[in-house]
């Protein structure tokens, strides 16, 4: 008998899933695969092996036979870290056990499971994370504070920790330079598409690398996401530095999504500095000049991977960016933004493309924030819905509609408030997220 | 070209209501008639007359051709009104218009309509309301102050007041004594079936009694629910003593309740009081001793109405109630039982009678209130499924799924911290609700 639980969604993964690095986007198999997301990107992007990260990937029958499962990631000696984490009160084990690591600044390696989320597994998941991590340093050859570990899928279920210790001397024989995709794969769980994010930037005129994956699809709310990330650079960058650069960039990426408002047990976001790239001069603060354009191509890699993030979001057709401007504040413009992006009759709204503008009169009502009736104004794309209190004298039903039927929607809300602005995305909400998540699973 | 927005999902009823006192819920008349909540009452309770209240219905074309969509309540003199509204900041016209007339204290007329909410229709809409409220007053001969207003439907769409008030005079002259179950139907709008409640109890040994009628399916969250209900008794009670019994007994009703999350611009709740009953002794507080009896009775009036509206939740299946003990306060345990009833995942999961207790442990962890994972308790029915922070030894996968299988389901969360308590009731989450708000309506 299972008494499984799984954290987003639960339907097990088909063995859609490329084990290679074939660059085809799996919509191009859809006749044998599960429907991908029509919102998918249309390529992936093809990332560049980065000095001093080597991945493996494997099915260690975590929870299903014959599914890639297990992400190892091994970091060469002195690589920094940084994270952020779930603001969950229910935090997952291997949350816990990161963020008690992320002090001493240093990751050997990161080993990363799908299929149980090791969750509110009481004291036996916390032992769980022990052993992995103490098995993996083992391994490597460091001490069992250097690995770091993230889990997602089954909540409540105890995580059976040696099927995943007995596979990671395999795992760090076989790592290679070019297991990105692989590595995507491996954590997904109800993701149709695996998500990868690269870019580039120079420090102090020498190039670096940074490349990132994520998974999530479902329980996407702020603060965090529900989801695993992981970016990687080859730049030279001390731990403090990363987490300034990191605690900035979350805001506008994965802090400005949500899928359903709900947050998981597990969301993880880590970012490892190998120093093994070009080598640049020594940055010893976040707000150094020198790292600016480093900081524009980390933050785009965080976007993207958090946009991906939403465009997989359960069930969705349409990506929905909500702009609110001229708020008393960019936290009370935050507070109204996530009002009409979480709204359920916002969303269904623009999945019937149905330029219903009165249901963000009422998501930017409820938000309980300063807002003046008859200042607001509101917008879907170019098209002036309402202004001044009432419905736009130019209101053209034909225009707004058109403007709510893409597979991107924009809302802009202007409050005539103030200067407080923000940025939040979402997706909208169709029968399929009902059909992922209320289905019975086995 | 109709420009139209719907506040509760905006889908024309059709004939199927029953003009008549006819106690047979349409049901029974299923084959012809739009599905009705499988949750909806067996039987409509037969309000009986109430001294000092006579109601009348009419279809005036305010949207629909041959729809009733205006109520006429006409109260006698020297009634005493109390009332609760939402706290959105796009309140609607006739929101305003009842605050502000609130102080007086003293009600002659209501006058209700379906099909436009007069809601987020700048000076316009305040004229017509006023132009309403003025045009009963004449026709009643009171002030216009004595005329309390709601609106239920689109929103940005100029109300035309003077279909409104060209039926007003013949309104007055038909009122009749037992039009309670026409009244209830007149103001629905995606509401599946009438909602009605009535209570009678002994004030100083002398019976009087309470009738009420409520309208309400989507849009409905706290505080309050989207929804009008109007609750009137024949009891001699000061506004003040009205307004002290309506703020404590909407705590643990209308303020309870949440089906989407989502505030509307129009909820109104307006207690009348004619004083035209059996005559008792005089109650100057709320808090008289003898009003105790009558309390219970114009709690329970309220409690039943506002889980009525549940009951009708769009594309509702199943009614939820959730408990929460424990907590560090009834304010802590509020706020984890609200997160619990709005989450989309836990609704779905209920809706799929799937017994999926890591999705409430993600809802509290989510909610931002003190929570000790290894003190956490949740029981679906009297199946304890998780107990000191992980699955309960006892858990029996088939006993909690049989627990989240029928029409009521209990989620119960124990924190284990203090004393704080808390419950509300929602519904779950189907392709329903996405079905009737996501459709493109003409």
């Amino acid at each position: 008998m299972t008494t499984a639980r799984q954290a987003t969604g639960g339907k097990p993964r088909s063995a859609k899933q490329s084990k290679g690095m074939a660059e085809t986007p799996p919509a191009a198999k859809a006749a044998v695969a599960p429907a991908v997301s029509p919102l998918a990107p249309k390529t992936y992007p093809a990332l560049r092996p980065l000095a001093g990260v080597r991945l493996s990937t494997i099915a260690a029958g975590v929870r299903y036979q014959g599914r890639t499962d297990v992400l190892m990631t091994v970091f060469a000696p002195g690589t920094q870290v940084a994270g952020v984490f779930t603001q969950s009160k229910t935090a997952s084990a291997p949350v816990e056990w990161c963020r008690a690591r992320l002090k001493a600044g240093t990751a050997r390696g990161l080993v990363v499971n799908s299929g149980n989320a090791n969750a509110f597994t009481g004291k036996a998941g916390m032992e769980a994370a022990r052993s992995v991590a103490e098995s993996a340093a083992g391994v490597l050859g460091c001490r069992a504070q250097e690995i770091f570990l993230a889990s997602t899928g089954v909540i409540g279920e105890p995580l059976a920790a040696e099927k995943i210790t007995a596979v990671l001397s395999g795992l760090a024989e076989k790592g290679a330079a070019d297991g990105w995709r692989a590595a995507a794969e491996a954590i997904m769980t109800t993701d149709t598409y695996p998500k990868l994010a690269t870019a580039t930037a120079e420090i102090g005129g020498r190039r670096v690398s940074i490349n990132g994956i994520a998974k999530g699809s479902g329980m996407i709310a702020p603060d965090m996401a529900t989801m695993l990330a992981f970016v990687m650079t080859d730049a030279n960058l001390p731990a403090a530095v990363l987490q300034g650069l990191l605690d900035a960039g979350v805001k506008t990426s994965f802090n400005a999504i949500t899928v359903d408002s709900d947050t998981s047990t597990s969301d993880t976001l880590l970012v490892f500095a190998t120093g093994k790239g070009a080598q640049h001069p020594a940055i010893t603060k976040a707000n150094d000049k020198r790292l600016a354009e480093f900081r524009r191509a980390f933050d785009s890699v965080l976007l993207n991977l958090a946009l991906q993030v939403v465009r997989d979001g359960e069930g969705a057709q349409k990506l929905i960016r909500v702009d609110v401007t001229g708020a008393k504040s960019d936290d009370s413009a935050r507070r109204i933004a996530l009002s009409v992006a979480n709204s359920p009759l916002v969303k269904t709204a623009i999945a019937g493309s149905d330029a219903n503008w009165g249901r963000v009169v009422m998501a930017v009502g409820k938000a309980g924030e300063p807002a003046d009736r008859d200042r607001l104004r509101i917008s879907f794309g170019d098209q002036v819905v309402a202004e001044k209190g009432a419905r736009a004298a130019a209101y053209n039903e034909a225009a707004a509609t058109k403007a709510v039927s893409g597979r991107e929607v924009d809302i802009a809300v202007d409050l005539g408030l103030g200067k407080g602005r923000a940025r939040v995305w979402t997706c909208d909400l169709t029968d399929g997220y009902i059909r992922i998540n209320g289905d019975y699973r086995s």
